[in-house]
């Protein structure tokens, strides 16, 4: 199909495509004259990828990495999943408590050297922007919060396929960073769900809110 | 304390603190003179929360928002959470399919009026954006963020302080926000964590990682 057909199937306008294109994050269609390209499923694909990335709200250069790591996989999900991590995680120049981050972390089984600097060095950035805003998460809360996460990563990985290294690829960059705004949005439902219960809520009474609730 | 003193104890920089005074994010300090206002340590703290905001990705917008429920705050806890999410939950203007989302969120214990409407509009649009990238999440997967979020959002609910409005006010306003990029960023460490134990890394075996991760 021509640039417009393109833009057609997809619903990103021509001018977009071209500046995907001109930014290295859509490969180019087959020359087909010197103003004219053809273009394929591929670039459907592609294309849907990247607005879902830029959509969640990652950056351009941050799309950029993770379409290249899309591109050309590391050989170990593992490293996969390290690429996908530093590809959306910041480099923190500032100075950072990295030693309660990692004592943090430790309650997750995290050891030296088994996961990028920079992902726990993220970890830091959020306690210190808590600590700077003197919110401390009660430990209890702290205890729910590791729990959930560890929860969550084993179901996730998991669920890595492992007989195609192209779903692995996917699965492993896409579900990685494009899930993070659904887990947020679900908390913030299950929150108003859980104070809907303790509160109470017009015209409901406390207690009949969480009736249907999810069991542990 | 004059402005250069509130710098000084902040870190923030006097054209900054300005800046926040003309958007209305910080509250005026006492005229001294026509040219000098004094500063106290609300305003330290209020400085420290914008930051905080500020640096999680919380836009000025937002941020005023947020700020405002802290001076005015709604009757109800209940409700105080709904301005909170309100605050940084965007309008979708676009076509969602709110039903899939209420369905999902219906696990949740999710009733129609339980809560506000663009929260339950977030989990859509996080759903059609991976819906748009052509990816799915597994059953067991969604079944894992679920429980997992249900989980969070009980201790975090439960931990709410009712002796004091002030400490209510600030625990759900700032843990509702300023708690999710640590969040993500466990979930990136439990990841790695888990992706090591069923795939191994460089210098240690699978199996061994997880020996000290949290029990269930």
């Amino acid at each position: 199909m021509r640039i417009s057909g393109l833009s057609a199937v997809t619903g990103v306008s021509v001018p977009t495509i071209k500046y995907y294109l001109r930014e290295g994050l859509l490969f180019e269609g087959v020359r087909t004259s010197p103003t004219q390209a053809e273009y394929g499923d591929d670039h459907v694909h592609r294309l849907r990828v990247i607005r879902a990335l830029i959509d969640s709200g990652v950056s351009i250069a941050e799309t950029r990495k993770v379409i290249r790591s899309l591109d050309d996989p590391p050989q170990s999900p593992h490293d996969l999943l390290g690429a996908a991590h530093a590809a959306v995680t910041p480099h923190f120049a500032e100075d950072l408590d990295i030693a309660a981050a990692e004592l943090l972390v430790t309650r997750l089984g995290w050891q030296p050297g088994l996961c990028d600097p920079d992902v726990v060095a993220g970890v830091a950035r959020a306690l210190q922007s808590l600590e700077r805003a003197d919110f401390s998460v009660p430990d209890d809360v702290m205890t729910a919060y590791l729990h959930a996460v560890a929860r969550i990563a084993r179901a996730e990985i998991e669920g890595i396929p492992t007989e195609s290294a192209d779903a692995a690829v996917r699965y492993v960059v896409l579900g990685s960073v494009l899930v993070e705004p659904l887990i947020l949005a679900l908390r913030r439902v299950a929150e108003q769900v859980a104070s809907a219960e303790r509160f109470g809520v017009a015209g409901m009474s406390p207690g009949s809110a969480a009736a249907a609730g999810v069991a542990e």
